[in-house]
């Protein structure tokens, strides 16, 4: 399979529902982490996967994630979640996420996922990604991508 | 079994969080359907069950749910979620709930769960509820329950 | 303005996220309701309104609302929620709503909404809807919009 | 006032709800944030403060958040959250959390608030956390509090 086949970045486009906003008026920080779930997702989908198929005794739980938020988001705001592909390693794949509103930077954010075998009340056990979820992603890292630019 | 370690009612206490709390500085109206769900998982656990122990076979979703709200909670408020089971059947049991802040009657609601095998990949299929589940809980059926009292 | 411009039904299309399935492998049943409420909302923008825009004082709480479920939804399932103005009165607006995947009709559920002035530490009052809401809307009963088709 | 009045640690005690259980049989990993939050707000009760009181002008919005996973958490599940104050400026609080499960560790997280003032379709404004507010908490970093201990 040849890289150009492979993924390295999604564009995933969404509105604030009414639902994700909190008592002081913007999204509450949490919804965050879903919007750059989803969007992860919607990079599986793109690269005809699904990250959890049914009946798949392999699963991806996250290991790490983190935000820094720059900009609120209100109710019907639409804005756009851009994910990449910054690591890829035996078990993990680790994404980097900008949150942007037409032009301004709202949030930054980051995702690790590590490859488990799921067992019935056993502890999760990273596995190796399969060659055919590994061989449809590239990593792309890029120092700037979750950087400000200067003004 | 004796009639009296049946559970019919059971009163939990909650505070409201802040991610609970919408736009409009209240409770957004999904989160009383999470509170008296909660209620009746307290309700089971108090009759020395579990509604999805590890590993289970069964299921028990919900096919019938309903809210009335007469006023809001907001931030910090504290309250109690007072659940009664009002009908049980062969593969169904009904909950009437009653959500309220000191005196004051927040809301009244009800939910209906029908117990299922789950099987992977097939339609969930309503099954009679096993005995030492059933045997647990006895209806109390009070029209009064949740009814407003006159003033 | 004439009857042809006012608005009583929207299609809202949707896909299951991951974080909207709860342990059973479903959908959570809490989640039809935003489901509904952002169908809701989404027949508002259609409209040219929002339900909560910056800085106004009235808002649309909720005073009743349920749904009955037929079919569970899965992860990554497409649906179509249906909603529809089913009684408009001098503060209250009723909706009722049909999810389904495909041709397989999924829940039904039903939602009204109350118009109040919202003040900072009082209790909410219902107050008349304002004409220029009230006349984008137009009530349309049809008691077999949520009735199952005979077979 | 003396520092013995002022509050570092809070230690928060939760029960895993079935809503908050994923697809993957596990707790979604965006709760642990809310549960970091939960305990943020309880900490603050602690100390006789609220951090939304109603009717205020200022307000804690968060500016970045961070949780490492080591083990999953499941439905019922009982757990402790550990929540400290690490740094305090002028403008901003710092929290570091552990949360466990009897003596075992589940996740380690972070938590950067900064106070602003809330001004109606003004951007978010950064201002000094009010004497009244900063002398109820007293920073006490400690590098070890989310390292995990050696075996």
């Amino acid at each position: 399979m040849s890289n150009s086949s492979r993924w390295s970045e999604y564009r995933y486009r969404r509105r604030v529902q009414f639902h994700e906003v909190d008592g002081a008026g913007i999204v509450h920080f949490t919804w965050f982490f879903r919007y750059m779930s989803e969007a992860v997702h919607a990079l599986w989908r793109a690269a005809g996967l699904s990250v959890a198929p049914p009946g798949s005794d392999i699963g991806f739980p996250i290991v790490a994630t983190a935000f820094e938020y720059r900009r609120p988001l209100r109710f019907e705001d639409e804005f756009e979640v851009r994910i990449r592909v910054v690591e890829m390693k035996k078990s993990t794949l680790r994404y980097a996420c900008v949150i942007s509103r037409g032009r301004e930077r709202i949030a930054t954010g980051s995702l690790t996922i590590v490859c488990v075998r799921k067992q019935p009340d056993r502890p999760l056990k990273a596995i190796s990604i399969p060659p055919d979820i590994a061989g449809r992603f590239r990593a792309a890292p890029d120092p700037h991508f979750t950087k400000e630019p200067r003004q």
